[in-house]
């Protein structure tokens, strides 16, 4: 189903009757509201301006929308700031990040707590119950705008006490930290200094012990507001709408609060953003890249544990990306298509109608700007309403073939200490998931220590501290296992393993990791065997029980195998990558459809999709009937049958 | 007529009367003194020491000299900037700029205007009418060194009156920056914040008020030391030494302060700053691009109203840029021609003699360093000021064939909200320019609203608000007018117009821009038809009921004509902007003389002047008479003849 | 001989007893420890705790150990920090650079001195005269993070006390800074503000000298703990640990305190550092260029009146470079060799154990994490030492053939005034180090003023101010000189000679610079004649009355000869430098022995080394008897023979 975001406190009230039936005549069942409305629904402390939402809620009700309303809180208003000056966050530099945008407030401050928690209450209070509400979405973009780490009195203050918790005694925390090296022990927790601002790197312990408690308050931020929200509007849901790419908190955490997962797909903006060559932004400025929406919709099928909305749709080109590129024509079409075939409940777009002014303003709607007439991107949209519509309802999204361990831990430890300036653990996983997309494969996401059993091939690109848990997945999986290089690497103190890395899973690989190379871009190491390649920025020296499938040059274990479990010591470049992912897939018996660059497959239920994101056609299989589209996949173009 | 800068405080006094002497002899006729001397004149507050300026004064002019005295509020000394903190200004991020070099201060403080104030009134009384005395500079290169905008508390408080004033109640400001938008809505003036240090980008409205508001101020402080010259120095005329590619104030607006305009030409150390690609870079170093120097004159003459001087000419190597090179033979006597070419009444070199000390220590002066020896420079200096005496005085500028507009504004606004990364207002007017001068056409700049009335070629390459005077000018146009994208695009507020861009003009080019996509470097959209080529950076998406001239690939129109008025839907590249030009150009009926890259043409009133920068011989017309040089113009030299 | 850095506060006790056996197993002779230890000598202030370090010292000791005891300044624990807050550096932009890693103390503070005298006698006293102690270090790489200069409150306070006793009057300041340039003077030293935060460059006078009072500052502090140490702690040396190409202090007036120096080789991190050129740096990703550490050496040889050790030798991978290969097998052997041959009297190595938590958990040591089991790196140390023992002690370190003057304070003067934005002086230095090299010539580092008398080659790659002791060491030279571009540029005070540059040095080379230009990377200036190359970055237009060598395209003088002085006028491209070289070195009747890119020669006494730093075998000298190695040398070998 489709949805929309609107802004009632944008248009004059004499356009709201208008803009809700045309969103019915569009197909549009969903409305997302309120969220960034907080100075219009209280201009001053305690003075409340109802009135408009209500009379707004009621007119997109009568229309027949389902409305979802937003939690004002990502964008408190000025008199509070000037009111409360210590919800304001503060950058890395120590710089206070002031009013006149959005997301400044810190998390550890106690003041934006009960002010975040009055609103709420207030909100749910008024509108919990309201007819046409369906369900909640709490605050916005948790971390945009790298806004989870904050660095100032307060985020000290909370940082220290939740120290206290953890440690108890500051010798328990010395010991913890390493903090014996570079005399950095203290005599008290009052004694903890932020981890930045310092002469060179500081502690990465500490800098990691700063991260977790960075996300703990995320989620039990959240949860505050999820908590207040059901006692006050029964049966109705709550999601979060996530921004990809955003790696700062943990995602799975704030999704246990929630009903379901949402995320913002912003495809093309991402081009600039990801660290994609030169050569693969300029092929994908016009339609994104294949993986990158459907990374992201995987991704969060796996933190909403099943249930996911888009909750904002690119419908045309966005204005916050270094250059914002119109897509090509049929790609808003493509990306809705693609969302519901990786198993979306709703695609929402971004925004109902282009604003006139201020931030978003060069920022396109599903309608021209001010005025009530589609623009390409709304036509996109009313074609798939209609398609929707002809095929009836999608089948339930099975289990993948292929399941990967996505870990923002692991993202924390090696930004940390990366080793390699471009160790990035996102980037890893994205190729490690575009390697299994080109062999035809759907891949689930599973939290580290979340269950993999029943998965012919499990992908564990980097994990760097297994614990128990994560251990014991492992353990039980039943399928082909392949391990990347850097697993097992530290434990939960940061420290290394005392049998050296990949510690816990020593056993399980046959592997002892005793040195560590890391190579600039113009170095590689060579490897050869079963599958070939080069190994690229990090490649580990191992000794190894376990049966050696390649060597680098110098006769070293680059690919090991013990039973199921292969271990792969080194950055693979695409060639090792791709040769490394299609044995494993050989060994775990999966059927692969290799396809070009450009082609994706995507099974839902049933039905196989296909999507072209390039400029030359693709032949699908004959023989079969087209749910959508026909044999010849046209550029832009998405076909859809039923399996056989 | 040449002049030269000189600080007879930085040398003995034992030394001027030789200093003065030899500049006569070279054939200097004019001297600016004093405008960085406020520590000489009051070494603490209210303890004036004049006597060194009256010597000074009396050796110049006893000599014949005519003085240009600047005003010395570039760089208040230390002991004020210690009584006074308040005068310091602040960078973007917050932080104080402080003494230690020069323009240390706001113009946001009142204090300052007091201080300022007085030492204009002190100075301009004692010497406002000394016989020696011809004019005045006021300050000393306005914005230099980022020093237009300020960030301190000063600048929020003026701010504020400011907005006060224009807005009257913090209602219609909200309505006027859209700030319903992210909750942003203020209840008073007091709540207002400087539109810096947010989370993520502040209200683009907001900005651009911000940036007028500064502007404002530097043409109210500048008229306020032109109120004080005036009332004590009756018959000496005022200017300002401007400084090329400093967009942050309206020049224009300045001017309209004094009797003429003067710049400070240093054509090489542009060649760092200006976006040239590294091949122009190489190309161009030791003699600067062609058109550098050339588009400053020709902008300076229009901010002039038709009178201009260069103040400041580079004689050699300067010492600010990244690489420093020593001009090629010949450049020093060519870029004076040409500045003369251009219309400039007086040439005026910086500096008479290479400092031995401080900061410019390594920048070139007409001789060498601590001697009474000329330098390479002083040695061309003294070939043109014998060449100008043989020539005897040049005729009138006149009316140039083609009309540039352009709007400070326009650099504002779409500095403040790029859309792509790389759209730089200055570089496409520089290009526009270029394409028109390498037809050998000759251009005059005009401010927007000014009168294009006569200009067989009207060129507009971009004016983001047209409000009623620029389009009642653009209404009156009798020749060819060519408007380029994203013109009309924004109205007073920063909002989209309601008719969609090019609003204003929508009538007049029969277009409506219904959508924008902006291309990153590698991505370039093809034009074909009357004209062809590349669109880059920027591309709109046209609905026309214009003739189309040429078309994008997918067929719509690229570049439109509806009577005289041209519109062109992108950035162009090379190859489109000039096939454009030499389009409009024919449909002009100018006559086009197209010169090869490193050659310029330049009409002054009927002489016809050459330049050429490049290394290879370019030939003149045959069956002329050359007033200067031959019929073959080598390698940095110059030619001149009377057009028949 | 062999040493090695121990952390015994990083183990548990009961692991002591055997890591000494097993250095000594190794063939390890001494060992550094104590350098980061102050939080575990005095947790709290006041109360100590030395019985920890007791134990350890006499566990080495009485394992036959010599002992280097390092003052624990480098590190003052929290609690310190937190108690006097005025012991913290501030950066450039004026932010404090605070606890958490190491450094973090600024040389002005008087606070700091108080505390480190207190510590450092605390120290000297308990272990001054215990039998296992050999010797001490001061604090640990002066310098290292940037730490030299500081810009805080106290540094403002000590750079006007320090202004105050040079200068007596602020008349003094003012005539030997230039301020009366942009009304720059000062009425008191109390006006005195620091060189930075101002609105554009400070005055470069200024600047070099507050670079030349936080250098003395350096010089002071650590003669301030040596005095200290010596008192308590009779017939030890002293030692500092120098970081290689940290320039900002004057190394050879700190070692004026020292018994003998010592530097910290890292030369795999040191090819990310140095501006190689991206091809460089990956052709010695994995081995370093092979000029890196013997520059170093034969720096720190003459840094130390001719005796120097190694303190920290790099063992295999390092943590704190942008990437961090393993040394290719071999180099750490070779490394050793290397700085013996370079007359090192110890190589010690960082660390005994690589450490399993904290900032550099992943910088190798001898041992693998944790384990009591030799690295890669560590079995090639142990190979070393087996070598050594066999080779019995080696001969003392000879004069070199040719001498460079390397001068600290020319870093500085072109690091504030560069010109040429890629005028480095240390690059400078280490291409005519290089070129010597590839000749096979030793090199020995000479200060400004040392004497140069019996070189037969004398290399001043730039000395910009030659004050009288410089003058005379140069005219009692009596080899061949070779002088280069911006030598006697600049006098005592920043100020252009009054006779323009080489100033001093006029009369000796026969010429006057009258003009420079500096060219960007595209650009380069041809020279011709006895030599051949391009000129870049720098080119001086000279007159000159010495015979001209080699000129520039448009004949005026490049290389210059008068008697044994040769001047080159421009920083030359690898061609015009090696022909040079070569050219000076055949006047000075050197045999030479030219080399690949990837050997080097060293002699040592009457023993010849050679190193392969390559990937391709090279031939030694047939009929000799070989000390280490053979005739064919192959990638990462050592061979040695006696000179006949
Ligand atoms: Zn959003
Ligand atoms: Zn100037
Ligand atoms: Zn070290």
């Amino acid at each position: 189903m489709l949805g929309v975001c609107y802004y009632p406190e944008h248009w004059d009230e004499s356009r709201w009757e208008t803009d809700a039936r045309r969103m019915r005549e569009l197909g549009i069942t969903f409305v997302r509201i309120g969220e960034f409305a907080w100075s219009r629904l209280e201009p001053k402390r305690g003075e409340f301006q109802f009135e408009w939402l209500d009379r707004a809620m009621d007119v997109l009700a009568k229309a027949g929308l389902k409305i979802v309303l937003g939690t004002p809180t990502a964008t408190p208003p000025k008199w509070l700031v000037d009111e409360c000056p210590d919800i304001i966050p503060y950058d890395k530099d120590g710089n206070p990040r002031g009013f006149g945008s959005r997301r400044h407030y810190t998390f550890s401050s106690q003041t934006w707590w009960q002010e975040s928690a009055r609103i709420v209450e207030i909100v749910a209070k008024r509108y919990g119950k309201h007819p046409g509400l369906v369900g909640w979405q709490t605050d916005n973009e948790y971390g945009c705008h790298d806004t989870i780490r904050s660095w100032g009195p307060e985020d000290l203050k909370a940082f220290k006490q939740w120290l206290r918790l953890r440690y108890q005694t500051p010798d328990k925390l010395n010991e913890a930290w390493g903090s014996v090296f570079w005399s950095m022990e203290l005599g008290s927790f009052d004694e903890v200094a932020l981890p930045n601002l310092t002469v060179t790197e500081p502690n990465p312990a500490a800098r990691l012990d700063f991260w977790r408690f960075q996300s703990d308050q995320v989620a039990a931020y959240d949860k505050m507001q999820c908590d207040i929200i059901r006692k006050h509007s029964p049966d109705r849901w709550i999601t979060h709408n996530f921004m990809g790419f955003i790696l700062d908190f943990d995602h799975f955490k704030v999704a246990d609060n929630l009903d379901l997962a949402s995320w913002d797909s912003y495809p093309i903006g991402f081009v600039e953003k990801f660290p994609f060559s030169e050569a693969e932004r300029n092929r994908w400025a016009e339609t994104s890249h294949p993986d990158i929406a459907p990374f992201h919709h995987d991704l969060y099928r796996g933190v909403g544990r099943g249930r996911f909305w888009v909750m904002e749709q690119q419908p045309g080109p966005v204005n916050w990306a270094p250059w914002n590129p119109v897509p090509k024509p049929g790609m808003v079409r493509l990306w809705t298509w693609e969302a519901l075939a990786h198993g979306a409940e709703v695609v929402s777009y971004f925004r109902w109608r282009q604003a006139m002014f201020a931030q978003e303003q060069m920022h396109a709607g599903l309608n021209l700007a001010g005025l009530d007439e589609l623009s390409p991107g709304g036509l996109e949209a009313k074609q798939v309403a209609e398609e929707l519509a002809a095929l009836g309802s999608l089948p339930e999204t099975g289990k993948a073939q292929v399941a990967l361990v996505f870990d923002y831990q692991s993202y924390w430890t090696t930004n940390i200490q990366p080793q390699a300036k471009d160790f990035r653990y996102e980037e890893l996983c994205f190729r490690w998931y575009e390697a299994a997309r080109r062999l035809g494969l759907d891949v689930d996401f599973v939290r580290p220590g979340g269950s993999v059993e029943g998965y012919p091939l499990v992908l564990v690109p980097c994990m760097t501290e297994i614990d128990g848990p994560a251990q014991d997945a492992l353990d039980k999986a039943d399928g082909v296992v392949l391990i990347g290089a850097r697993s097992g690497s530290r434990d939960r103190n940061f420290k290394l393993p005392e049998n050296l890395p990949p510690g816990p899973i020593a056993e399980m690989t046959g592997n002892r990791v005793y040195q560590v190379s890391t190579l600039r871009p113009g170095v590689t190491h060579s490897v050869s065997g079963q599958v070939t390649g080069e190994g690229t920025r990090w490649r580990e020296y191992l000794q190894t029980s376990a049966e050696i499938v390649a060597t680098f040059d110098n006769g070293d274990a680059a690919l090991t195998r013990k039973g199921k479990v292969h271990y792969l010591a080194c950055w693979p470049d695409e060639a090792l990558l791709t040769a490394t992912m299609k044995l494993a897939a050989l060994e775990a018996c999966l059927a692969m459809t290799e396809v070009p660059d450009h082609i994706r497959l995507r099974r839902r239920g049933d039905i196989v999709f296909v999507f072209n994101y390039g400029s030359e056609d693709w032949e699908a299989p004959q023989g079969v009937d087209f749910l959508l589209g026909e044999r010849t996949v046209k550029p832009q173009a998405v076909a859809a049958w039923r399996a056989q």
